[in-house]
């Protein structure tokens, strides 16, 4: 007689086996194997997009185009891996003199984590899936990736598993390098398993606060990174709309409506003069085809928070938008604009404030001489983004000020969705946007997956390659001679 | 009638006026306030140093050593911030050829994360205290610091935190950057208080897993950097006694005695060869003078924990050590060392597992041919370090990648007590030696304090100094040339 595994100990025991080969793998190896992944997704693109299509009722432009994002992000990793200044790697020689006595060679850099889960998200079949940033950030580390399947496209989140996983294996990369989970309880479980080091999610704050709390709860804490989603306030000033106005109403219809508005980065809040006289302009950019949501459940939400949104004191319509619901139980919806005053919203914010997936949005209709910058302090606690429309001659320094304490990202005259793909992206900010800080996009996303570790006086044979005065991988070392340390703070002062 | 602030909510709301000038302060303002700190505290050395003798029983030697230790660790932040490479700025200057559509101009880099609460350490009474590295590495972030002093040394704290605040403020930086408070409900409730942005603690396993749950309970959590303790296995190969045991009967000796043991990274139970034949030599190396320990509570821990140690099963003495209350209920203490053969350890190692804050370690006698590597990852799960000792031909190899996933440091040849002030130093480890891992002394401790912003095709007047192309400060920027992202990976695979 056997004693049956669970499946939850199976797959962490078979992901932990993998971690001990991956940290020993050279960096030009998980490169390789980023690259094949990102060459064997693409390569079954008709079959994917229509699998995304049939499971989200995201469009087909949309999905081919975040498909080929997904790619591109796979391959700034390979090259992020290879490039090593992740790495942090420190080499502080020997020095006798130093000040505070006879000081040892002490050499550290970031080696994996270990064992990553990654719970997928809903809105991103692809770019922040199975094989999306999250889990390029956690390979590329040098990590086994448990992937929980989001319930929105089960066959798509297997279809891409079995590719991803098979790429890898082919580069070389142990078996259980990617493995896929499903079911809530079967994340909750895998969540608490003693040797997931890390995990990372995309979604709701209440799904995400559930799991953090989780995380925090273990016997042993393990670091929970959440991107919660966000408001994306935006503030134009008089001068912005005096000399842009059709241009911003065109770009805020759009941003809005674009995916039907499930986005982290769609824009909820848009604060601008209250004389701005954009209404038709506004109204003519929303009126666009209808769009599926995701989901029944996500539809009916959205339905119920814009229907009590449109029904709150002083809150006036500019696109209606339209919601309905077809013979199979999904949503269709096209973007709904309204508006309050500034006057009439400031004393009763909460019941605009809270982040509506869909595609709606709010303005805020403010007098001449409002401050922004109060504003955005009072009203707001953690975003992932702010956007600034202004013109020459604005002082928003003390806008931007206040922008930069609340969000991850502050950007100018344009709109946050589109997160671009870049080594200096940052998507994530203050809590609620993010649970622990950190970006999801972008090359510092690596930083989530990595731990430090010293040696002191290691003979090199017990070296890991990237501390090695050889420097075999030719990755950034950060040297300090010997006798530096003497003059420490010397000069300043 | 007026309404009367709760004084928790006065310190808080005064570092957060703070924080909001500090974070306009140039590099060279703060480095220089950093230094003057570190100019003022030995200046004052003859007083602080008889405050901390009377408070905590360290001698003078000890303390005035940690006093330099802490001046120096000052200059080194004071280098760190004027160097500017942990702003970690990225460049992305706009692409519109981006494989994925036209791409802005991204920008990013780290900013103070806001006003930190850092929970002071008793056996530290200057390096990990009031103005020591996690404040240290706290300021030079650029964020106000209120500490929470330690109970063991009132007195100094307070001494120290006028000294420290006045060196502050004289070097330009405002008032209250630098403030104190006293009281366990005064520090809870500060944790708790909405404008603190981070913590940072030194303390035992209870007491830090005590405020990491405070602080991951919050409306909005965040970080906690506490540094728990740890065992600190020493593991040492046959060839390595063979060649160098009186060298390392001695060495053992004063890691454990230093300081009475009260040390973060005493070790605590030392793996050697069964027939290592030290006994004499260590029992000679560990007849030292008695030590006071910091407080009676300590002390009345200690002896408990050390009386359990010995009468566990197969436990013998080599170096009875001693244990002593004085007239005023102070403990006084020698080097206690032990013996317990891996036979009658392995079995039941969890009494003998768990750290021993004093001058107490346990020799764990291994048969040769015994699997270190094994040992290892079966009975440690965090430490701050492992020591290794070998000799010229052991293949220590397995060795060191199992102490490496289990410690932040792993060193050779040496002893764990005397952490060096480097910039590569890393001070943590896995949970249990820290909460959310990063390191609490070396330059890298600065990461644990800001948070990194974003900003998208922002105007040059809206722009940090550090993100600006003309590069005011000359902080390291990395620049991705507009061109480069649409070949990313090409040259992988």
């Amino acid at each position: 007689m056997t004693t049956q595994s669970h499946p939850i100990d199976t797959t962490a025991q078979t992901a932990d086996t993998a971690a001990r080969a991956l940290a020993d793998t050279a960096p030009a190896v998980r490169a390789k194997a980023l690259v094949a992944v990102a060459d064997a997704l693409p390569a079954h693109a008709d079959e994917l997009v229509a699998l995304g299509m049939e499971e989200t009722g995201l469009a087909e432009a949309r999905l081919r185009g975040e498909l080929k994002r997904t790619a591109v992000q796979l391959r700034l990793f390979a090259e992020t891996v290879v490039d090593g200044a992740y790495l942090d790697v420190r080499i502080d020689r020997a020095d006798p003199d130093f000040a505070l006595g006879p000081r040892p060679d002490v050499r550290s850099g970031n080696e994996p984590i270990g064992p990553v889960l990654n719970f997928a998200a809903g809105n991103f079949p692809f770019a922040f899936s199975v094989a999306g940033g999250d889990t390029a950030a956690a390979l590329a580390a040098g990590n086994p990736v448990i992937v929980k399947a989001h319930p929105g496209h089960p066959r798509l989140a297997a279809r891409t598993a079995a590719l991803a996983a098979a790429a890898l294996e082919g580069a070389g990369l142990p078996a259980g390098t990617l493995q896929l989970i499903e079911g809530v309880d079967e994340g909750v479980a895998m969540l608490k398993h003693p040797l997931i080091k890390a995990a990372s999610f995309t979604g709701s704050l209440r799904g995400g606060r559930f799991l953090a709390d989780i995380a925090a709860a273990r016997p042993a804490p393990i670091p929970f990174y959440g991107e919660l989603g966000s408001v994306n306030p935006v503030f134009a000033t008089p001068a912005a709309i005096a000399a842009r106005g059709p241009e911003f109403a065109a770009g805020l219809a759009a941003s809005v409506g674009g995916s039907a508005g499930q986005l982290c980065t769609k824009p909820g809040l848009v604060f601008l003069p209250d004389d701005h006289g954009l209404d038709e302009a506004i109204a003519a950019a929303a009126a666009i085809g209808e769009h599926r949501m995701l989901d029944p459940r996500i539809a009916a939400n959205y339905t119920e928070r814009r229907a009590a949104i449109l029904s709150a004191a002083g809150v006036r319509l500019i696109a209606p938008g339209t919601v309905r619901t077809d013979e199979d139980g999904q949503g269709w919806v096209t973007p709904t604009i309204a508006a309050v005053r500034l006057d009439v919203f400031r004393p009763h914010p909460d019941a605009l404030l809270d982040e509506c997936f869909g595609p709606i949005t709010i303005l805020v209709e403010s007098p001449a001489g409002t401050d922004y910058a109060e504003l955005l302090e009072t009203l707001f606690e953690g975003e992932l983004t702010v956007a600034v429309h202004r013109a020459d001659g604005d002082d928003v320094a003390p806008l931007v000020r206040a922008a930069a304490r609340r969000a991850g990202r502050v950007l100018f005259d344009g709109w946050p969705t589109g997160v671009a793909v870049t080594p200096a992206m940052r998507h994530g900010g203050p809590w609620p946007a993010t649970t622990l800080g950190g970006t999801s996009v972008g090359t510092a996303a690596i930083a989530r997956f990595v731990r430090a570790v010293a040696y002191q006086n290691a003979p090199d044979d017990a070296l890991p390659p990237a501390l090695l005065d050889a420097n075999p991988w030719n990755v950034p070392q950060r040297i300090a001679p010997a006798g530096e340390s003497t003059t420490w703070g010397d000069a300043i002062g």
